[in-house]
This record gives C-alpha cells, structure tokens and sequence, in this order.
C-alpha cells in the first residue's frame, strides 16, 4: 500500500510544508529511511539527522524551527511521536481488516460457532464446540482444544496451544508459541517415593484487552479457574503456575514466574526473571523490581521490593552498598580487635 | 457424559443422603458450583459455603455433621478430597480412552509401527522409521522425527516436537510446545574469536511415567544420551542441557535450568528458576530452593541448598538475616572506631 | 548409510591397523558402543573402555601405545577428538543434502521465491511473499509471515515462527519453537491505569553463520530492527526484547534475557539465567557470569561481572566470602562493643 503526504496528513491531521504528493510505502527511522519511507523527529538528540534523511516524508513537531531547508516533505503536528503511534495503529488495523476468510487444509469440526469477518489460518486445528466471535484472527498451526470460548476481535498468533476449556474474552492477543491450559504442576508424593498425578480440570480465564507474549505458559487450575484479568500485560516466557489470578492492569516483565495459587493485586508491577512462591498475596500497586524473589504476601499497597528475598526497596539498597563493601569492614573488625587487645592488655 | 449420584457413588464407594438420580455435567469449586455441577468440602475453611451452595452433588466426609438440611445431593466417603481426586482421575481416563484413529491430514510415511488404539490429531508430522505402542495419544501439529520410539500409553500434547533418534518409553506425558532432542549447545571457539560448531549426535531418553511441562527445552547429548529417569516429573519453561541425567522421581519446577553434563540425583527436588552449572553431581535426595545457583557439586544425600552461590540452607538464612541488618552493622563498627580512637588518645 | 574403516580412514586422512572391511551404521560412546558402531578414545580417563569396548572400528590418537591387543578395527590420526567431530559434521552435511523438495500438504503462495536444492516439511506456511535461498531446509510445521526473507543454507527446525518482514541472512540455524519477530513489550500507560499499546512496526535481522536454540524469543523492533549479528550462538530458552542488538561472536546461554534497546558488544559471553536491564551498553569481549543482575552500561572492554547487581568479578567474590561469614562478624562486633564498654566504663 502507497500513501501520500495528503491522505496521511488527513489520518493525523497535519499541516503539509512541501510536496503533498510526495507517496510513501513504509517506515524507517530517521537515521535509516530511504526514499518513499515515512519517518518523524520527535527526540531533540536525532535533530541532525533531519537534514540529511533519504525519508520522502517526515512528521515533525509545529513548535521546531528549520535551521536549513530540507528535501523531504513535511507534515506539522502538535507532537510528532503520538501522531507517528497513532498512524502506526491505522496501519496495523487496516492491514488486519483485510485477513479474513478460512485458509485450507485446516481442521474445524461442524461443531464450531465462527463469527463474522473471522480469519483461520491453514493448518489450524479446532477441537469440538468451539466458539469464536467476530472479527477475531487465528493464525496458521495454532491448536484451540474442546470447548475453547474466543472473543470478539481477538488475535491468536500462530502455533498458540489452548488446552480444552480455556475461555479467552474480548481483544484478546496471545503471541506465537504460547500455551493455555496445560496442566498444573500437581503430583502427590507416594510412600515409595514416586509421585501420583493430581487431575487438573479446572481452566484457564483471559479477560478483556489482555496481551500475553511469545512462548509464554500458563497452567489450567486445579479446579476453578487461573485468571488473568482485564488489561494485564504478559510478555514472553513467562510462567503462570495453576490457580493464580493475576490483577486487572498488571504488567509483568519477561521470564517472570509465578507459583501455584499466588493472587496478585491490580496495576502491579513485576520485573523480568522475578520469582513469587505459592499461596501469597501481592496488594495493588506493588511494584516488584527484576529477578527479585518474593517469598511473603505484599500486604502494603504501592509498596516497591527488591532481592532475593525479596524486600523493602531502599533498604535492600542501602545493605548491598555494604555488601560491596564487606572485605573493608572486615578489616575494620579486625583492626578494631587488634586495638582493643592492646587496650585490655594495656590495662592489667 | 452426565453422571448420576448412584453411579458416582459406586465408582467412589460412598453413601448417599438425598436424590440418587441427581445428575451432573461437570466439576467446580463449592463457592462458585452451578446446578448440575459436582463439588466437595474437605477443608473446614469452606464450610459455610456447604449452606449456599448451588452444586447438585456435594461429596462429603463421613464424620461431618450437618448444621441445617442443605439442598444438593450428599456422597458419604471417609476422604472426600481424596475421593474427587479418584473421580476427576477416572473421568480424564473414560475421555481419553475415547480418542481413537489418525485424523486427516497428517503425515505419516509407511515406515511407521504404530500399535493399538493410538490416537494421532490433524497436522501431525512422522519422520521415517517411527514406532509408536499402544493407547498412545499424539495431538495434532506434533512433530515425531526420524527413528523416534514412542512407548505405550504416552501423552504427546499439541506441537511437541521430537527431534530425530529420541527414545520415550511407556506412560510418558509431554505438554505442548515441549522440544525433545534439539542440538545441545557446543561450540569450538577459533582463533579468530568465532565459533564452529561441535555435531551433537545422541539423543534423550525419556523414561517410565515421566511428565515433562510445556515449552520445556531437553537438548540432545553430544554423544551418547540425555536421560530423564523413570517417575521424574519436570514443570514448564526448564533448560536440560546435553548429557544431563535427571534421578528417578526427581521433581525440578518451572523455569530452573541445568548445564551440560550435570548428574542429578534420585529423589532431588528442584525449586522454580534455579540454575545449576555444568559438570556436577547431585546427590540423592538433595533440596535446591527456588533461585538458587549451584555451581558445585552436592555430595551429601539429603542437604538443602539456597541462595546464588548456592550454601547450605539454615547457615545462608543466618546470614542473609545479618545482609538485611548491614547499614546498622556498619554503624556499629563506626562508633566502636569513635570509642576505640578516644581510649587510644587518652592512653597517651 | 554403513561406512568401511577404509571409507572413514578416507575422510579423516588415518592409518588403518586391523580389518579395513570392518564397518559400521552409527556412533558411540566407548563404554557403552555395540557391533557396528564407530567410537574414538581422546580422554586418557576412558583408556580401561579400549580394552572391553564392543565398537567394531576406533578412532585412536597416533600417540597411544596399545597395551594389550585388541578386537576392534583402530584408525590411527593425530587427534582422535578432532576426526571424530570432523566425521560427525560431515556425516551430518550428507544426512542433511539428502532432504530436498516439498512436501504436500504444505501452504505456499505463488508469489514465494524459492531456491535451489530447497527442503520445505508438510503443515509449513508461507505468508505473501517469502524469499527462501538455495540449499535452505524448513522444517515441518514452521510458520513464515508476509514478506520475511530467508538466505542459504539456513536450517528451520520444526515448529518455528517468524513473524512478517523479518530478515535471516545465510547459513542461519533455528531450532525448534523459537519465535522470531514477535511485538515488542510496549505499552503506554494512561491516566486511567490502563496501557495502550505502543505499535510495533520495525523487524528482526538475523546475520550469517547465527545458531538460536529451541524455544527463544527475539521481538521486533518498535521501529528499525532488532539484529543478531554474525557468527553469533544463542541457546534455549532465550528472551531477547525488542530493538536489542546482539554483537558478533556474542555467545549467550540459555535461559537469559536482554530488555529492550540494550546493545551488546562483540565476543561478549553471558551466562545462564542472567538478566540485562534495557538501553546499555556492554562493551567488546565482556563476560556476565550465570543469575548475573547487568543493571550499568559496561564499559571497559574485557570486563568479567557476577552477582545481583552485577559487579566486578573477583570484588564481588571476596564479598561473597565475608557475606558467608556475617553471622561471625556480627558476633564479633557485639563481643567488641562489649569489650569497649567495659573500658569505657572503667576510665571514668
């Protein structure tokens, strides 16, 4: 697709300097574009690279003064990089209204309840009942097991494994390689010292507006339901153990992990590589610092942790400045204790 | 399927107070069950909502005495946890047993040995030379590859892939998105500071009712076998590297990690997002907590292991309790050098 | 395929002592090879094996004095670890020319450009305008989006997905799983609490002679591209985030991650489960040991780092030391404030 400086000032709402004819078929950055690339200038520090870009177009901020004229067109706006974002998302809507239809061979069973402007992707595979709702797009080589309820305008990238049962709502997006609903990790230590299995039919619930990444796993309950509420966002490989609910607008970083039956609060924080245990609760507004190790319920709204174990941010700081600095008071110690010696000796 | 009260009760050999012929479709948990659904109260903590429930059927323990007549049909059992357990593993079997045949299309050459009653779903690929036992179940968009030997009564979950010469015996689980035999990580470095590759040439081997999570990783050995033994169970994301040996009924959680050439004990159980280097032992029934980083062996049968370097449990909680104290420590010695400073001045 | 010790002698440039005809199917470990595999003594540890050994042939070092006389056909060379890597690759150049063509039912539009000697598996899938080079194989069940660009003698392994306009250059290997291209984690948060979704339009580019392991995840760039340069080694298990780029040479191990626009340097190291916060440098030859915290730009070529924080090596390291002791010190301070107090007390 070809756009020009005109029918993008129109999306955006700009005021064009230059050529409004000037067409564009993609986007680059400013240090990078070439002819017919569309970029903008957002970020003083890249202010030279105006003057020497390839780009055919370029959005920049009405507030910034050319210091020499320049070949590309321009189109004025009050703030280019929301303006830039905001095409972005147009361009991605309209390249997505554009996928529809059933691709062959795929594997969906009568059974199945598709709503309009659906896309299915070759390869794809549909236990029995099935329900998807409108709009929403399935990539090939993705796996939606028995009883699978999926939303309107959701998007499954490909190789996705849902596990029967799971129900995924509305603008839903899950990256390739993810898998919903496999089984928690539940296994009954025996006498003998071999394990026996511990059913898990419970299922996995994906709320509203949810973003979960690539190669991400999160485990099916062992009765009930895991939860990952409306507008959490999960990026990739990260684990979500059985029974977790995880708050409406939680972030959570990439390879964080969460252990069996953990409730996190809503608009929490978790950095990536962060561990929690089992069985606690983590209060609103937590925010959970990289790689930490969170063994404790976080009681205290807002609170920020640090470490493994994890604690108390600024204090945890204020120890490992000690910690670096551990061989220096050890020698303290000792120095105080050769001292002291003296003193006592001294005294006799 | 729908189950009567009469015919739960003789799978689970209990007695029935109230309607035997009240049917059920499906399981939840007591406080959120729906008419037609089965539940149970074990712990006390639920009790009250025995009272408000909507389950048609709730299995009860026998020494449990009612405060009030309650609605739904009751099962007598001595253990009612253990008693649903029984039930949810019995229906999962009834469910299974009824996937059967080869869905269509998917790739199978006729160099294949496949046994009895094995399932295998649509899109699923066979390299040549692929056997496969009895009652088997492969879900659709796996990839067996050449001169793979499934056992009996295995569990391939969608999109497991099996690089070519694995081996897995009976009553294996694998969960989607798992790779069995990928190249293990070997590489020669050059004079010239690039790397050239070491051909990774043996295989994994999958023991007796191992389970093995999704999206886990199990590198082929460079020469020779990686061998997950028999009863060992592995949760999602975890890293076996090449030549590794996981013990009999070794449990390791999610997203922990081992390097090359480690032997890891019988009975050893592995905390989430744990790290153990290359070339070590692990001794029988060894702990490692979650986050834990071993970089050396564990000779000693039993022993519980924390922290990155990973010491000694009870000694590395001593000291991780000082590390939260330091700034205060530090404090101490200061004064103490104050104190110290002003005897000596005064000696003179 | 069965080898003669004349065929092998042939390939590895050897002296054959025994039976020429001698032949062999496949490999083993000394202590564990059978009639009609090939093995090789290089660790004078294995030398008792020599003696017992079932292998029909030996790759033996010229060097080595044999002690008694013994079965199997010997190869003699100058470093018997060398000619049988040697061996193993060029064994797997041949298994590897020998996979050619399409197989059916793949899906792959026109408007595909495929090279030579191209290998493509059964349930692959191609988006709209694909490149794939000569002698490239791509293995069943991989997904290819609209537009990527595929260079010679690449290896896909099964399962793999790359997401629209993502660029692999030649000799690039990718195992099983591992997603290329995925969104970015970018969200920007609104005053109501919520996030909006950044779009994320840029690429991924993948340079010669690059391994990524099973089950990695590297996202696109948000705009420009997110690159993995040439000749570097990933593992398993792997996040790296959007706009990164990878040095060459670089060699990372599995389980690390990489935040976003952080840019490594080249014949960097990084150890298992590490972790790099977002938008650093890491200088030309750095090494970040396994669990390290990389939280500072590292500037100083050659730099060795540990901990959580990261820190200079061996300064961490005497850290560690005292932080085992700490339960002493403290015990020694409070037996030195002790001391103190009573000489305080006794001036007066």
């Amino acid at each position: 697709m070809q756009f020009t400086a005109a029918q993008i000032s129109l999306i955006i709402q700009g005021k064009i300097e230059g050529n409004a004819d000037a067409a564009v078929d993609s986007f680059g950055k400013i240090e990078e574009a070439k002819p017919n690339q569309l970029t903008f200038l957002a970020n003083p520090k890249y202010e030279e690279f105006l003057y020497s870009t390839n780009a055919s177009i370029v959005i920049l901020n009405e507030a910034y003064e050319l210091k020499e004229p320049i070949a590309p067109t321009l189109i004025r706006v009050p703030d280019a990089y929301s303006a830039f974002a905001l095409l972005l998302s147009k361009y991605q809507e309209m390249a997505a209204q554009q996928m529809k239809g059933i691709q062959q061979p795929s594997y969906i069973p009568d059974s199945a309840e598709i709503g309009e402007n659906v896309f299915i992707g070759a390869f794809a595979y549909f236990g029995q009942n099935v329900k998807v709702g409108a709009n929403t797009k399935i990539y090939p080589n993705a796996f939606i097991g028995d009883n699978v309820q999926i939303g309107d305008n959701c998007v499954i990238h490909p190789g996705v494994k849902i596990y029967y049962g799971c129900i995924l709502r509305n603008n839903v997006v899950i990256h390739a390689g993810t898998v919903i609903g496999s089984d928690g990790f539940g296994f009954a230590p025996q006498a003998d010292g071999s394990y026996k299995k511990v059913p898990q039919i419970g299922n996995v619930v994906v709320e509203d507006g949810v973003e979960i990444g690539a190669n991400t796993t999160i485990d099916r309950a062992t009765i009930g339901s895991t939860i990952i509420k409306a507008g959490a966002k999960l990026d990739n490989l990260i684990q979500i153990a059985h029974n977790v609910e995880v708050g409406n607008n939680t972030v959570i970083a990439a390879q964080a992990g969460v252990s069996g039956s953990t409730k996190i609060g809503d608009n929490v924080m978790i950095g990536g590589q962060a561990g929690l245990v089992g069985h606690i609760q983590i209060a609103d507004g937590s925010r959970i610092n990289a790689q930490s190790g969170v063994s404790k319920s976080l009681k205290t709204p807002g609170t920020t942790v640090t470490g493994s174990p994890a604690h108390d941010y600024s204090s945890v700081l204020r120890s490992q400045a000690v910690f670096r600095n551990l061989p220096n008071l050890e020698k303290r110690i000792y120095e105080l204790e050769e001292l002291v010696k003296q003193l006592m000796a001294e005294k006799v």
